[in-house]
C-alpha cells in the first residue's frame, strides 16, 4: 500500500468535488490499485492556505459524505503568503514524497486567457520539486505544452490534464493509451457547453442575454462571460488539441477566433428554418509543416455529427491515419465529470508508478 | 530488443492486412516500444499450414509493401493436419518464447454462431500453451468470456478482442485503460454496418434485396447473409460488451434478437417521412442482478445520436456512473482499421511485458 501526497493549488468547486471524490472512491484505490490518498496542501488566493505533512483530515473529512460543497472548516492559516510562496514551501516540506515519487500538486487555479499565468508557474514548481502535476486548467496546455512536457519528462515525472477538454470524457488519455501507432492528422469539434447551449437557444428565438443570463445562473458559464461568449475558452481547448495531438507549438492568441453576439441569433434561426444548423466549431489541421487552428461559426447540414449536438452536449471528431475517422461525443456534464478527470489522471500516475512503467512513448509525426 | 513470435490461427483479408501492417510500422514497433515482430506459424482452414521458429520471412515480405493481398507465395506446408493439432504442435515448438511472455496467437478465424467453436477452443489452447491471445473473432468473447478471462488471469496472459467491435475504434480497451474507476452501467448502440446501411437505402426507396446484394458485392456483408440481417452478429457484440462491460455471463442465444427484412422498409420509409429513423439498436441494462440484452428495431426521434448514422457508421453509447453518458462514434470501416485492432492489442501486451506492468484491476460491480 503506497500513500499518495496532494498538494490541491486553487480549491474552488472542481477541487472539492475531487476531494470528495477521492473519499467516495476510497476502497477503489485501496483495492485495485494498492494506494490511499490524502490531502498535505491547500493553497487558496481568497481564503488562505494550509499545511500538514501529516494530512489535512478534519478537511476532508468536512467535504465527505454529506457536507455540502463550500460549508467546509475553515482553512488552518487564514494568513496568506503569495501561493508560489508557499508552494515552494509545501514541496520542500514534503520532499521525501517527492524523491519516491508519490507527490502529486493538483492544480486547478482559473484560466487566464491573457498568459495562461499563474498555473504554469505552479507546474513548473511543482515539476521542479519532484512533484507529478495534474490540471483541470486549460491555460498550462494551451500555452505551454511542449515545454512543460519536456520538463516533466526530464524530470521522470507525469504532467496530465485530461480535465482541459470535454471533463473526464477521455481525449487525451484516449490518443495517449488506446490508439498506440495512430497519427492524429485533425480535428475537430464543439468544446464550449455556454455557447451551444446558447446556441439552440436562441434557435428558438430566445434573446441573446436572456440565455446567457440563464447559463451564468446555473454555473455553467464563465465568470468572465468573454471567455465563452468571444471564443476564448473554445480558442484555448482547441490549442491545448492542436499543442497536444498535432505536435503544434501555438497559443490561444494564434488561433484564428470567432465568437457569438446578439446578431447570431438571426443567423441560428435562418439555418434552423433552412434544416441547417449554426455552430461554434473548433478545428485543426495540419498544412505542411504549419498547423492551422480556428474557432469559427459554421453553418452545418443537419446530418453533420456536430449539428446533432444540443444543450450542452460536446464532441470531438478525430481524423487519423489508420482508423480514419472516429467521434467521441460527451453528452452531459458536470463538476463531477470534471473531478473524474482528475481522478483518472491520478490512476494513471498511480498505476504507472506502481510498475515503474515508462509512459507510452512519444507520438512521433509523420506526413498524413 | 525483444522479439515477439507471432503464429497466426485463421488467415484472411483480416490476418494479411495485419502482417502487412506490422511491416509498415515496423520502425514505430522498434523506436516507440523497443520490439520486432515475427510470424512464426500459420494455420489456414484450406490452404495449409506452415511453422518455421526462425519466422516465416518470405511470407512476411510477400504481404508488405506493394504485394496485393491474395497474391502470396504457397504455405510452406500444404498437407493439412486439423488447426488444433496444428496449433498445439506449433505452442510446443514456441514454448521458450512462451515461457518469456513473448508468444502471442492471433485467432482471427470466422464466427460461428451456433457455438463460438472453433475458435474458443484456440484460445484456449494457446492459453494453456503461454502465449497471450489476441482476436478480432468476436465468438470466443460472446461465447466464453468469463472463463477465458479467468484463464489468462490464471496463467498471467492476456486475452483482448478489441476488434470484436467497431474494429479498431476502442471500446474495451477506452474503458479498461481510460475510465479508471467508472462503472458501466448501460450501453446502447448501433454496431452492425451491413443492417444500417441497409435501412439506409431502404428509407430512399431501395428493395431489401438490391441493398443486401450491394453490400455483398462490396464485401462488407458476412459470407452468410443471415449472421447480418437476422440480427446475429449484432447480438453477438451486444453479448460481448454486456459481459466485459457489464460483467454479464450470456451467449448470443440469450440476447432478445430482432433483424430486418423485406417489410421493414416500409418502416424505414414511414418514419423517415415523419422526421424519425428505424435502427437496428443493441442495448444492455442492468436490471437488479439480471443485465437485459437485446437487439430490437426501434423508431428513433430524429434527435437521437443514433438516428444520425448513416451508412456504414457505428456507435457506442455509454451510461456511467461518474461520467453519465458518452458516446463513441465509427465514422468509417475497413479490413486496415480490423488489422489495427490487432495491432493496438499487441501493442497493450508489448507494453505490459516491457514494464512488467499488472493489468488494470478488474472491474468490480456495484449497484448503480
Amino acid at each position: 500500500m503506497t500513500t499518495f501526497d496532494l498538494i490541491l493549488v486553487g480549491f474552488g468547486n472542481v477541487a472539492r468535488r475531487f476531494v470528495a471524490l477521492l473519499a467516495e472512491e476510497r476502497s477503489v484505490l485501496r483495492r485495485g490499485y494498492g494506494v490511499t490518498v490524502r490531502v498535505v496542501g491547500i493553497a487558496t488566493r481568497r481564503h488562505g492556505q494550509a499545511y500538514a505533512a501529516a494530512g489535512l483530515r478534519s478537511y476532508e473529512r468536512s467535504l465527505s459524505g454529506s457536507a455540502e460543497a463550500g460549508h467546509h472548516a475553515p482553512l488552518a492559516s487564514a494568513q496568506s503568503t503569495a501561493t508560489r510562496t508557499f508552494l515552494r514551501d509545501a514541496l520542500k516540506r514534503s520532499a521525501t514524497a517527492a524523491r519516491q515519487r508519490r507527490l502529486v500538486v493538483v492544480e486547478t487555479t482559473t484560466l487566464d486567457i491573457a498568459d495562461g499565468q499563474p498555473a504554469i508557474g505552479h507546474v513548473r514548481a511543482a515539476l521542479a520539486g519532484g512533484a507529478h502535476v495534474i490540471t483541470a486548467n486549460k491555460g498550462p496546455v494551451a500555452f505551454a505544452y511542449r515545454s512543460l512536457a519536456r520538463q516533466a519528462d526530464r524530470a521522470g515525472r507525469r504532467f496530465l490534464f485530461e480535465g482541459a477538454v470535454m471533463d473526464g470524457v477521455p481525449v487525451f488519455n484516449l490518443v495517449r493509451e488506446t490508439l498506440p501507432a495512430v497519427t492524429v492528422i485533425g480535428f475537430r469539434g464543439v468544446v464550449n457547453s455556454t455557447t451551444n447551449y446558447m446556441l439552440t437557444e436562441m434557435e428558438r428565438g430566445q434573446p441573446f442575454d436572456a440565455a446567457l443570463a440563464d447559463m451564468q445562473a446555473r454555473g455553467i458559464a464563465e465568470a468572465d462571460a468573454s471567455l465563452d461568449i468571444d471564443g476564448w475558452d473554445a480558442a484555448a481547448k482547441a490549442a491545448a488539441l492542436a499543442n497536444v495531438l498535432l505536435d503544434a507549438h501555438i497559443t490561444p492568441h494564434a488561433v484564428d477566433r470567432q465568437g457569438i453576439t446578439p446578431a447570431t441569433g438571426r443567423l441560428a434561426i435562418d439555418a434552423r428554418a433552412a434544416g441547417r444548423r449554426v455552430k461554434l466549431v473548433v478545428s485543426g489541421t495540419r498544412e505542411g509543416r504549419q498547423v492551422k487552428v480556428r474557432v469559427a461559426l459554421e453553418e452545418l447540414p443537419a446530418d453533420d455529427l456536430l449539428a446533432g449536438l444540443d444543450g450542452q452536449q460536446n464532441a470531438i471528431v478525430l481524423r487519423t491515419d489508420l482508423l480514419e475517422e472516429f467521434a467521441v461525443v460527451q453528452r452531459s456534464g458536470s463538476v463531477t465529470e470534471t473531478a473524474y478527470a482528475l481522478l483518472s489522471d491520478l490512476l494513471t500516475i498511480t498505476r504507472e508508478r506502481a510498475t515503474r512503467q515508462s509512459p507510452p512513448p512519444a507520438r512521433r509525426r509523420r506526413s498524413p
